[in-house]
Order: C-alpha cells, then structure tokens, then sequence
C-alpha cells in the first residue's frame, strides 16, 4: 500500500454548487489530487470558473481554478480523470453518474441517488470504508474495468455514526439509537432555506430527513454478508438488529450540524459514561492509520466542559475532518446520552467523498 | 363558584425584571386583577416605574402603571394585595418570598426556590390545579390565615407536561419520556445569553434545565396522597414509574421553546398517532372548563402541517396562553413522537402564575 | 365629505404573496372595506385561498377569507371591486395593472411599475394625498370613467420622506438629504434573501434601490405644477432643488428598516435639533384629519432615549402605521441628522395602500 | 533597520478578556515576539492561564500558553518583557498602564484612556506610524529611558481612516466625511451584547462612539506640528480643517465592522470613482515597505462586484489585517461614496497593536 508519487487528475461535478465550491476548496491544495476538470449545467460551461460561479466561501477562488473552463456534465470530457466528485443535485446526480459510470469512470458522490443501490456502497469514511469490497461485483455486474460509483452519506447521518461505530466497536451492538437534530443551513445548499423562515425560529422538519438517517445508519453501521455462490449484500445491521428514531430540526446556524444522541446497548450492563468518553477519545478509524492525508488526526475530539460542542466554536477544528462529542452522560430512558457536531460541509459532505477517494486509492480500487 | 365582582388589588415583585414586565403587561388589561403595588430591588425603590425599569417590551409601557412610585421588596409595602406575584430572581425570591407568606400575603410565584418544598404545590395551571388542596396544609403548619406560597414550573417543563397530561388522562400512565429541548434566548432573563454566545450557534447545556425538568415532570403529573392521618404528600408519580431524560439545548430563537419529545406508553398496544393527535385535541383543562380568564381557548393547537409549530409563526398564537403540538408520528424507539412549542414568557412564566392565581379565586383559595 | 355608510367591496390581486397576504391581513378587519375577490397566478387560481397560500403571517389566516376560491388577474373577475389592491410582482404587474384600469377599475399598487408615469401619482398617505389631483388628467387621457392607478412609493423611501415632508412644512425646503438605510429582509419578499446571505452579514447593496429612493423623494415632495392650458405635471421637486444620496444595506432584521439620515436645510441658520424634534411631534398629515381610519394617531413618534427607534422594539406601535424617529441632533457635515424607523410591511406597503384608498374614497376619487 | 534575530519576550494584560485572547492568538505564531508574561485580574492571578480564560476562539488555546500562570498586572512582574501589550478594559487601564510606563516599560494600548493624550500617539499602522515621532518628547516629559504609551484606535474608526489616509495621499485633504457605521458585536467585548438586544434588531447608538470616530480621526490624519522652541504636537488636522460626522450602529454580525462612507474633497473637481478605485487599490502603507510581518499584502481590498465587501465574506482575508473597500461610486451630495469592510477584532483591535510594536521595533523606538 503505497503513497501515489504523481499528481492524479481529478474532475469535479456541480462544480458552480455549494458542495462543488467546497470540493474545489479542498482539493486546490491537496497532496494527491490535482482539478483536471470542472463540471457544471448547461449555463456555466463554456464560462471560466471565475464568471461561472457565485462564490460563497470566506477564502477566495483558488488561483489555480478561477480560469478553467467549465465543462458540461458529460462523461467523454472526464475521461482523464482517475476519479471523479460529484456535488450535483439529486435531480440531475442520477443520470449523469449513472453515464459517467457506464464511461469506466470512478465517481464519488456526495447526492443521494444511488446510496440505496445494492451495489452501490455508503460509506462514512472514517466507519465503514471497507465497504469498498463490493466494488468488484458492481463492476462486474456492469461489466467495468474502472467505473464505479461510491457515495457518502447524508451530512445528519454522518455525524453521529461516526460515534456509534466507536461504541460499538468498544462495547458491541448499540440496541436503540434516539437522535435529535439541529442542523445548519448550509446542509440545505444555496439558495436553500429562506431568511423569512429561519431567522429568529427553529423548523421542526426536513423533508426525507428522519428517514435518511434512520435507513442510512443500518446500512453504514452493518456488514457486507456473502452468500454461498459469493454473492455479496449489505446485511443492514440485520443481525443485530439497531432501531434508530430521528428527528430533524433546522435552526439559525450557519455550519455545523449539532445533534443529541441517546442509545441503549446490547450488553447489560452498559458501559458508564467515562467508559464512553474513553472508548471514543480511543476510537482511530482506520482511514487515520492507513495514512489518508485528508483524514483528521482526532476522529473523535471529546470535550469535558460542560457546555461543548458548539457548532460556532468548534465547527473549524481540523477543518471540519472530524466530530465533537461532549456531554457524555447517563440517559434515565436508554443508557447513555451525548452530543455530537459535526460540520457538515466538511466530514459532512466534501471531506468525506475526497477521503473515501483517498482510502480506494491506497487500497487499489481507484487505479491511479 | 363565582366570578369576582370587585376588582382585586394585587402586587408584583421584581416588577422592573423581564417577567416582571411581563406580569405587568398581562395584568393592565386582566378584567378582575388591578396593579396596586410594584416591588422592586433597593436601587429602584422609590422611582416612578418609568424610570426605574428598562422596558424592553414590544407594547409600551401600560399608562396606568408608567408613574407607580416603585416600592422595596417589603410585605408591609405589600397588605393591601389579595394576590402578590413574584417574578423576583432565584437568589433573592427564597427570603423574601417565605416573609410575604408570613405576613399572611398569598404568593404566586415563577421563582424556582420553593418548588421542591413538600407544602408547596408546582402547578402548571393547564395540568394540575388541583394540587392547591396542599394549602391548608401548609397554612396549618405555618399557622398562617390567608398566607401561602403557590409556584409554577420551568418553562422548558410546563410546555411538555401539558401534551403529556393529555394523553395520561387518555391512555393511562406513561412508563418513559425523552424530550429534547431547543430554548429561546428569553428563558434566560435580561442581560441573560449574550449575543457572542449564541449568534450563529447552539448551546447544548443549560445549567440545571434537566435536572429541573426532569424532577418537576414528576410532581406536576402525580398526585397527591393523603395518609391515614390525613397528612398530605406529592406522590411525584411513583405509583406509577415515569422515566423522563431531558437534553437541554438554547438556541438563537427569541421567544418560544421548541420541544422534540418521545415517548412511551403503559398501555400495550400503544394508541396511533391519529389516537393521539385526537387526544390531544379534545383535551380541555379544568382552567378552562372553570372559567379561568387567562386560559386559552384551545389549550393544545394540533398543527396537521408537516413543518409546524414554528416558534416565529405560533407563539404569539392566544397570546402565548396554550401550546402548539405537531408532527405526531411513530417513534422507532419508543412509541410516539412529536413536537410541542409553548411560549416560555406567556404560558411558561407569567401567564401560568396568573391563570394559577384566577383558580385560586374561583376556588376560594385567595379570599378576595 | 362622509365617511362610507356600506361596505365598499374591494380586491386584492398577488394575493397569496406577502405583501398579499398583508392586504388580507389588514383588510379582514376593516372598518369600510370588504374583500371581494382575490387574485393570483394560474398555478394558484380555482383553489380555496387557504390551500393556494403559503401562509406566513403571525395571526392565522382569517376565518373569512380562508375558503374565498382563488381567482385568476383577470378583470372581468373583479369588475364587482370598487377598489382594486395589487400586491403583484413588478414583474406582472406592468401587464395586469394596465388591463384593469382600461377595464375601468380603480388600482392601488405596491409595484413599482407605474411609480414613474407622468400621470400617475406616488403617493405616500402621511405626505402627498394631494397628488390624486393627476387622477382626472390620468383618466381623461385614457378615456376612463373611474379607472385609474395610483402607486405607493418603496418603502425605503417611505419611512423617510414623512419626517423629511414634515419639516419641510415647519422649515421650508431641504437641499440635501443623506440617507444611509439598513433593510429588513422581509423588504424582499418571500423566498427573497437566502438565509446563508444574511446571517451574520451584512450586505450593502440592494440592486435598484439607491436609484428608488433618489429619484421617488423628489416626486413625493414635489409639487404638481399646472401649465397655461391646464395640463398637470410633477415637478420633481425642481423649484427647490433638493440632491438625495442613498447607501442601501440588508441586515438580519425580519421586519422594519431602519435609516440614519442627514439633511441640510435651504433656511440659515438651520432649525436646532429642538425645533426639529418639536416639528416632527407636532406633524400631522392630512389622511389623519381627513379621519382614514387606518391612518395612525401619531403620524411620527419621537424618541428621547438615546438608542430608540429599534426594529425589534418599536415596529408594530400602531400596528406599524406611523414611524418613529429619534437621536436627533446636531450633523457636523449638514445640519441636522436622525435616526428613522418605519414597518415596511405596514406603511412601507399595504398600509399604505389602504391608507391612499380611504383618502380617495373621502374626496370622492374613488366612486364608492 | 534591520529586522530582529533573537525573540522578543511580550507580556499581554487583560490576558483573558476578548482582546487579550486576540493578541494570544496572534502572538502565538508571531515571527519575532515571543510570550513571556500574561497579566489579569487578581480573580485570575496565581491559575494556569487555560483555567483562568473563558476560550471563546475558534481555534484552540495556543498549546505554549495554556500552563502559563497568569500574574497580576504590576509592572514587577514584567520587567523582562521588552513590550507589553494591553488588552485592558477602560476601568483600569488608566491605571495600570502608567504604572507600567513609569516603571519604563513600553506599552501598547487597545484602551482609550491614553488616546487623546497630547504627548501619547493614536496609531492606525497602516496610516499614521510616523507619530511615534512624539515618543521621545513623553519620554523626556517623564525622565524615561524606555518608557512609553503608544494607542491604536477605536475599531470603527480604523476602519474607515484608512482609504481616507489614501486618499488624501493622492487627491489632497478631504473636507468632509460622513459615515453610518453597522458593527459588529465583538466590538463591545464579552459578555458584551445581550442577545435579547440584538437578535433580529439594530441598535442605532453606541454610547461615546461617535465622538470617538468624529475627534480621532482628526489626530490621527492630523501631522505632528514642531514648535519654535521644537516642542510638538498633534495638528488636529487644523491647517486642513476636516469635519467628521458619524452615525454609529450595532447590528446582528459577529465580527467585522461595515461603514457606509461619503466624503468631500477640497480639490474641485473632485476625483472620480474609477481615479478613486485606482488610488486604493495602488495604497501601500509604510508599515507594509518597511518589513512589519503583521502587515497586510493589500492594505485595502478593492471590490468590483457589486455587493461587497460584506463581514461574513470578507472580513478573515489576510487574517483581517487589511481593509476592503467596495462600491466606489458618486455621492449626489458630498463628492464620492463608497463602503468599508474591517475586521474589528483584527485590524481594528489586536493586530494593530502588534504592528504599532514591530514598527517601532523597526524604527528603533523599541530597544529590543
């Protein structure tokens, strides 16, 4: 398992979005990748970047990226690239990454269209990047050499997960898991929420939220079964079986997806409180030992005061590559409660994508 | 059971406090309560209201109250009030609470200091009025005529136990509730949370919210038992074992606390959310049923909309005298979900002292 | 001049928009109008009102209103109308406004689509009724019987031409006038600012408002003059040259602009800042002693403490009909600055709207 | 003048306040300074600095300094330290910082309390560095060796002096300036801003910050005049007579402080917009040639699109230690107007401190 030596070319898909400004962000300035090709509609390509966007971020455009021509979103234009990252909407993500895929190219998707496909992994990059072995049998289906698709997880999913498989990791299946969001705009792209809606209120609902989280944890937080001829499936947490109860809440943030967590364990009795908080400071994915460069050094940062995490104040540690948990404590209906942040620009939408791109380079599947 | 025919004199003490200006707005208009005396700390005493307080009020100040000359916290300031309303701050309510009840003046009070007394009842005038059959106990034990000390709950509480009493009255006892609360900023007081903190943030921690309400829930919705000796206690619940975990969250939200709950039945099976929405419908509080000028006509709003109640939209909804419940719906972990919003300075301070004193009234508890 | 005797049957046209949704608001409970028919775009037309609207006012949706059955922007729907209220965007409006006024209706428009027609009057109430004396030279053109337009001004420039127009009466003309003004968001309508725009920011630009606010004072404050054959004209204000410089910013308010002005008066010396104070409190605009009953009692607050108006604070005083100002005091560039507050959902829209219909219903304008 | 080569050991007083952690923020990786010794109250005192501060950054404690033990501001204690950094609030800088200065200590203030001092400098570095020409003349004053107050000025009115200075570099003095200033709440330090006074508000006041802006300004763009017997003294900008309103606002922004600004020049005619872009964008301050490793690259940021700069965008470029200016345009009533973007907490506090020393470091006023 070696380090790539020379530059991969990367593309970038929805590159004008808000996620595809993040992708581009992050990627000028990565040891591996290097922008090839920038996607976006109709309307943007043929601009340069620079003219074709509505640049949100605090640090400006990368000088390296503000004079690319943008591409239009069709796959014989990427066709250098070794990996491909889509930031489209949903309601284009499934053609275009379905034609992209059929083009033997390797695409990693930040959209919700293909993360229930059977063959399709969903994956948390610092949970379950072993995932990637059902890779071969999506290509093979399809009969594909390179072309795959890998997708990550919805941004509310991604951050408490990461903190269950730690615990369950340390102490055995989790029984019930009941979570309560308060999550930022930002999960909701641009223009997204209105100011008239959210300022000065709470909104208790996200539309396909609560299910999201609730279907994406079985399928993150289970195995990869194989059946007698070799066939391979997402067991969905199916043999110890997890009920998972979400609700979705969106409040006046900016960045930064805050969530209450309580879960019950299998194992009676439960660990206490500081064997949680212990287990989770503990807790090294194994994206962090393979070496991939954009995983955080802390995967899981355990707060002892008593009021962290907050988004505001903690949102930006490690650029967002990790989570917060703080308030570890006993919960009087399950066993145990705390609270998680996660960034969900950051862990919660680019980061995890470029990782998981990371961890399939280091391990064969993205041939560099 | 009569309606009052004279107006009754009545006091308030930390008049130049946020909830003080609150019982003062609610009580200008209020048809049988008239202000007769404002108590205020040493610095204020003896300034025209006007220009002891810092009004920060959307209505201006009442015309009728603009130049009362403000007076020391002092019970002989005081006998001429039938019913004295504290909206006095914890580190001073306890002493000079105890001496207006001694001075045989009826305290209403939203301070926190007497709720765990075993004399005291803790109404949440919507739940349990009742519990003022405790009084002539704690009048016997003080040898006192007219005096007693009557207080209202947290406000993150009373909004959840009001929904929580309703279905109990339904569906019998309910075994476990998990609440998650999203608290505005005026649950704080004034100067209370300062902006730096909660601009663009959560703040996942409330010093002593969940414990109080986690306490309280279980006073409110027990009863009250007499022993053989006619001895009166709270049975705090415990016939019939409630489980409650509260996780205490303020978020940049002006008025209103937004409650995501979960909870689960005795009852096997458990009544559907359409059972429960009815339920919470129907229910009509004795406030209401006794006439009460301050309780609301609808004491539950069920919202059908998937995206409500919203604290901007709702809370001014009955000037803040009901809740509103909404997204009732199956919980994964427990039985149901849903979402309660009450107006922490209407129904969750000073509404509920008024409406508890009105009760008092009608029953013949203060003898007006 | 009498006030009407029957209800006089009005529409609203953009009426499931927000300023619509004002209009429907105010108009519920009027004493003299009588919503007859409500008009939106196709998508809406044929619905029950309550399930065309998204409704996002704090009071529920009147119970008169909520099963009116939408109708299409067409005249011949609203030929019943005495008095015509368009909340359209200006995008429609142009079109629909011209239709029913050569259909023979009276309109009174928020758009700024006919704000600069030379025989159209702008008319903000508190200031510049008189300008209705165009309306005859309007119709005759037009060969109109009683159709006619008659616009409202921005409503940034409303909230400060009334103190602007007030002392001009107390003092004589003003040459220059400095405003810099910080915008509620609702000012956008709905959806209108992305909350990611506006959290935490500032944003100093509001395309074609500078330009508004320049050129509609000198119309406001300007006279109608008349030529040697009778012809009528506004005259710009240009017997009295007056230079207007606007800064528009948007800042995290929901509603109520906020603008701090500086004048310069044509009179030396200037009035002191008490006079000027004196001037605004004693201000009272024709539509007050004409009795239009939505006109407000004090057409101009005047603050003495040193930090009022506020938005928050001070917005719905007399359901935001009238505008507060306050810190007056000495400029050390011009003469005079100020601070004013005015609602710009209330006078700075509908209200004044309603506000120009009662006018013009009292002088006969409108044939009731 | 030659830049350092041995580290240069600072103290910070009022260590744990806002701009104290600013300063430990920025000093942590500073090139040349190196922190030596951390002063605070006496509650403070004798404590490890991390459980003496109340952290409110977004980065974390500085790994050096969070077992440094905080001492009580005497200058006893910071005898080694070659210059000392005050981060004090008003109420006892007075105080301390001459103490410090008699114990020929060289001190640099964020306070007030020295600024209108006829022998202290108020220094913006990006402006007026050359007042530290005034140093020996208060040494002299008070028998020192290497003792000295240096200021830097009031955020509001950093920000805006700086294109102001650019200008009249290029065009000649300026005759008058009128700015409205939205700042943001970290201005008023911490606790600072109650939330109930700010969310979805605008305070239209800040107590003495317009007579700051309006009296700073003229020391700071005013030279350095030299009597017959070569005393000296601040010219108050008198040979160019400048007069300076400034209406001062707190909005609902974190950090960075937005100035509308319109300005008049002596020069008729007046520069136009596009000479006035040019100028700006070609100002180089001298602390910038001359090496200050805190100074910005683009002392100002000039914006061509439309709608900046705005405070979430833009106020961490450079780390905020320049300005950006936007929406250079005609002001109808004084000459040119245009909006300033600065960073508060940065330029406007902390960082212009740490300048004002490497200047003087540079200029040899320091005896480093």
């Amino acid at each position: 398992m070696q380090h790539p030596t020379n530059p991969i070319p990367v593309g970038v898909l929805g590159a004008t979005g808000t996620v595809g400004q993040r992708f581009i962000t992050l990627l000028s300035t990565h040891p591996w990748f290097t922008i090839h090709a920038l996607g976006a509609s109709p309307r943007s390509a043929g601009k340069a970047y620079k003219d074709a966007v509505n640049w949100k971020q605090v640090t400006p455009i990368p000088a390296s990226v503000r004079d690319i021509v943008v591409k239009p979103c069709v796959a014989q234009e990427f066709v250098e690239c070794k990996v491909v990252f889509s930031g489209l909407d949903a309601d284009v993500a499934g053609d275009i990454e379905e034609a992209f895929r059929a083009a033997d190219l390797a695409v990693f998707s930040n959209a919700k269209n293909f993360r229930r496909d059977p063959n399709v992994p969903l994956i948390v990059p610092l949970v379950n990047p072993s995932h990637l072995s059902i890779i071969p049998q999506q290509q093979s289906l399809l009969s594909l050499k390179k072309g795959f698709i890998v997708t990550n997880a919805n941004c509310s999913t991604t951050g408490y997960v990461i903190p269950l498989y730690a615990l369950e990791k340390a102490f055995g299946p989790i029984e019930a898991a009941l979570v309560t969001t308060m999550q930022a705009i930002s999960g909701a792209g641009y223009p997204g929420v209105s100011s008239l809606d959210i300022l000065d209120n709470v909104i208790p609902y996200i539309g396909g939220e609560e299910e999201k989280m609730e279907w994406e944890t079985l399928k993150i937080l289970g195995g990869v079964a194989e059946d007698d001829q070799g066939a391979k499936s997402f067991d969905m947490h199916a043999k110890q079986p997890l009920r998972v109860s979400a609700s979705c809440n969106r409040v006046p943030v900016i960045d930064g997806h805050t969530e209450c967590v309580s879960i019950r364990f299998a194992r009676r009795p439960p660990p206490s409180p500081q064997q949680v908080r212990e287990a989770l400071a503990a807790f090294t994915p194994d994206a962090q030992s393979l070496g991939c460069p954009s995983a955080p050094r802390h995967a899981i940062t355990v707060h002892e005061e008593p009021d962290r995490p907050q988004p505001r104040l903690d949102r930006y540690y490690q650029d967002g590559a990790g989570v917060s948990v703080g308030r570890v404590r006993q919960c009087q209906v399950l066993d145990i409660k705390f609270v998680v942040l996660a960034n969900n620009v950051s862990i919660g939408a680019a980061t995890s994508s470029i990782i998981n791109a990371e961890f399939a380079v280091l391990k064969g599947v993205v041939q560099a």
